[in-house]
């Protein structure tokens, strides 16, 4: 299985504090050593850095994690392969363009008999279900509401109904963000977190760091954190109900669909 | 304008020397500050770095010419802003899907009149001529073909006919690539080498900076690099004649079409 993190801000903001947490379970204090990737959006535009490499000794790994790249959304995915072997193609986040804009998506879990058909549209260029269920879900979304890109919650509503398809075929927890809002589906285990003021001291699990966010944000800042596992041991993550679809917008959740009671800090 | 660099090889090399002189026209000996960005090929999959600074200033440029990226298919790109505004989702090589490849472009040249019809297949997500162009040849060799890749001589074939239908739109050199092969289109200024057995030293024009390749290669390397201007002072570097477009594969020319007689080394 794999971990996943992500980030939605209401002001650009670097996630170098949380990834070099993250970045220890890629070969250090976790097993997920077959690769990393991740995506930062800049306006319209995304930033994709895949390496097969364990995350834990990868040079580019290190880069992101010592040089600030201010993002309002991200998406990082480090892999312990369980479909498709070990290589750049399958190393996640994948990126599209749909409706002119960059899609970031990763997955964390498995549905090894699910073959959705394709219509060439969005085709994988590698060989994971993860990879194949993403071009699925573009399609899908393309024939549904043509060249034009609905609003976000119309968007919310049809990724829902998408997912319910799926989501008794396997483990299907993932990230999805078009870089205006990002997408998170809980099917077995996702956290998340939003910091906003009055911000405090926070304290890594997988290495001793801290990080005081006084010194670092303004007192309007908003940071929601998504990640599989949580990242800090001294801050309060909200477990996401298995079977709810979140949309998160200017750092925190604006609205989800689930069929399960959901908790909110909101 | 802008300066493109590719490389296309038999057996996966590192770009570090070449990208090393290159980096040095992003703001040092030449003017193309608006950005920079490289793309490398290894397997089906595609690593891309982006960055909207001067790449030399940037520590993504560092890492890249200090970091050895083995690859088979290379295409960088510094620019020089012509047409769109400074920022990342302006910045060459611009990555598509179709076929399930990943397709990579680069563009030196403006083409300020051109507004080729796009039906919703490929849709620009910044606002350059070039990634609108890119776009327009994917949608056009998607239509021709179906579903099905053509063989590279009729994708050569094919590329020839839409590139001459914009030719005389502006200036349209460019690298485009899909990890099997290389197509260097020259409409104006594009120069090529092929380093193979005996290799010798190599000298930059952008920096004192020699390499002994002598030390680096096996016997039946071959490399092929293409760029705007020659990126070193003591090799012989073909200068391909305007209005033709090239096909490499493993290191070496291996076809062309054009209406003027071209000078070959093979």
């Amino acid at each position: 299985m794999c971990e996943l993190l992500g980030m939605n801000c209401n002001v650009p903001t670097d996630i170098c504090f949380s990834f070099r947490g993250f970045q220890q379970r890629g070969g250090g204090t976790g097993v997920h050593t077959d690769g990393w990737g991740i995506a930062f959006f800049e306006g319209r535009g995304a930033r994709l850095f895949l390496d097969p490499q364990p995350s834990v000794h990868s040079p580019i790994a290190r880069l992101v994690s010592d040089y600030p790249i201010r993002s309002c959304n991200v998406i990082a995915h480090i892999r312990k392969a369980t479909h498709g072997t070990v290589k750049l193609e399958n190393t996640h986040p994948f990126m599209r363009e749909l409706w002119g804009r960059q899609w970031i998506f990763a997955h964390n879990g498995k549905m090894p008999d699910l073959a959705p058909a394709l219509n060439g549209a969005f085709m994988p260029v590698g060989d994971t279900d993860s990879e194949r269920v993403f071009c699925w879900l573009l399609q899908e979304l393309r024939q549904r509401f043509g060249n034009v890109m609905p609003p976000r919650l119309t968007l919310l509503e049809t990724l829902w109904e998408l997912t319910n398809t799926l989501a008794d075929r396997g483990i299907f927890n993932y990230l999805l963000s078009n870089g205006d809002c990002l997408f998170a589906h809980c099917s077995e285990h996702l956290h998340y977190l939003v910091r906003r003021a009055p911000f405090s001291v926070a304290h890594l699990t997988d290495e001793d760091v801290s990080v005081d966010f006084r010194d670092l944000t303004g007192p309007k800042d908003s940071v929601a954190i998504i990640a599989t596992q949580p990242l800090t041991d001294n801050e309060v993550w909200q477990k996401m109900p298995p079977g709810t679809l979140w949309l998160f917008s200017d750092g925190e959740p604006i609205e989800y669909l689930g069929t399960h009671p959901a908790v909110r800090d909101k």
